[in-house]
């Protein structure tokens, strides 16, 4: 089904279109080979991705100054390791550990989609990721984006509104030409307030196999599709 | 000559990359033959163009509230068209005329150039132009950027040095890290006071063959080139 009056389709990312946890686990199997180090990796990504959402909370509630994503994952970082028993870590090695995040790999379908969805509409990512980590993921998994729109640009996270309207006014266009993209349904509902069109993205290994969500959709969502490639055939472009 | 301590390179656009001159009086050429009009597009070319520096400077004195250019550009429009005798336009035809700017054709090196950049570097636009014109003038040209910055993100125009600083923290680097390249000696000048590098874009066209500018270059830049191709040679990407 053909979205006549959008123009524009922005997503989220992490989870959407990266596989965060995979990422994170192959990585630190070579930092365990390359230091002698018994990390389990899973357990750390979770942890890891686990202060994600509170860490935000507490900048939105005036707990924290604003800080970008790279900051607080740096400041979640900085509590980990000790608790892995890594203390070893220059400042350089730290900060290539914090950048894990800017090199993310995508899901299998995520380029072929967006390489289709860019033929018809503007496609940018609108990521609680600050730019820096948007454009550097973005060229290093070859994300072809029209532009890089993120949460830092209204200093405020998602789902407040302020995140979602600065998107459509950047984009130049009305609420409703603008569709939202995510793998995580309260993303989505914080986009609809705002009068965006919304598409929902089944990922269910978002977690690992053994944590599979509930992924009923809400029933107020314009489109829901298997993986972008299928999104890109529901909305007419392959 | 590398530049071994820049990672990203961030360029004006109006002029240094796209010639708007030209394809304005095309896509005005069109408009005479369809409306049979028999506007002077190279005059009118000129004019809108010269309204541009003054309105935003009128925009940075607060004398007119933050206008983005797409705004500014309308505002000299509805001044001109009366001046060329054009009164039937419909508001839709307003529209079209006004985003002639997002369809700016590049010079013959530009897309080459910033394809040969952009392997080395993270590549982006730093122009006046507003985000939704940029994006779309890159998806329209196939410019091949990573992220898409624009003076009005600080809601400031070059050479205010917000717009540059803004530029460099949302690409997360340091002034010293990233490269300016324009066309015009103002905006380096500017760059250049936020401890930005400098490449200097020789483009004697743009004002068309019978004005060709002064073009001697401030001894304080970094780099002078011809074109982008020959930027991308001097910085070692082909």
């Amino acid at each position: 089904m053909a979205q006549p009056q959008v123009k524009a389709l922005i997503f989220d990312t992490f989870g959407t279109l990266v596989d965060y946890r995979t990422t994170i686990i192959r990585e630190g199997a070579a930092w365990n080979q390359k230091k002698g180090w018994t990390v389990d990796w899973a357990k750390f990504a979770d942890e890891w991705r686990g202060q994600y959402r509170p860490n935000m909370d507490k900048v939105m509630r005036g707990e924290l100054p604003w800080m970008n994503i790279d900051q607080l994952h740096r400041m979640a970082l900085e509590e980990l390791l000790p608790k892995y028993g890594i203390n070893d870590l220059s400042e350089a090695e730290k900060t290539e550990l914090n950048t894990i995040w800017h090199r993310l790999l995508p899901w299998g379908d995520t380029v072929m989609g967006l390489t289709y969805l860019g033929m018809r509409y503007t496609i940018a990512p609108l990521s609680n990721g600050n730019v820096a980590l948007l454009s550097n993921m973005a060229k290093h998994a070859r994300l072809p984006w029209d532009l890089i729109l993120s949460a830092e640009l209204a200093k405020a996270y998602k789902p407040d509104p302020r995140v979602y309207q600065t998107a459509v006014n950047l984009l130049g266009l009305q609420p409703e030409q603008v569709m939202m993209v995510a793998a995580h349904q309260e993303d989505l509902l914080g986009a609809q307030k705002v009068g965006l069109k919304t598409a929902f993205i089944l990922r269910p290994l978002e977690f690992g196999w053994s944590a599979i969500p509930d992924l009923t959709p809400d029933p107020s969502f314009d489109v829901v599709a298997n993986d972008i490639v299928d999104l890109a055939r529901q909305l007419d472009c392959c």
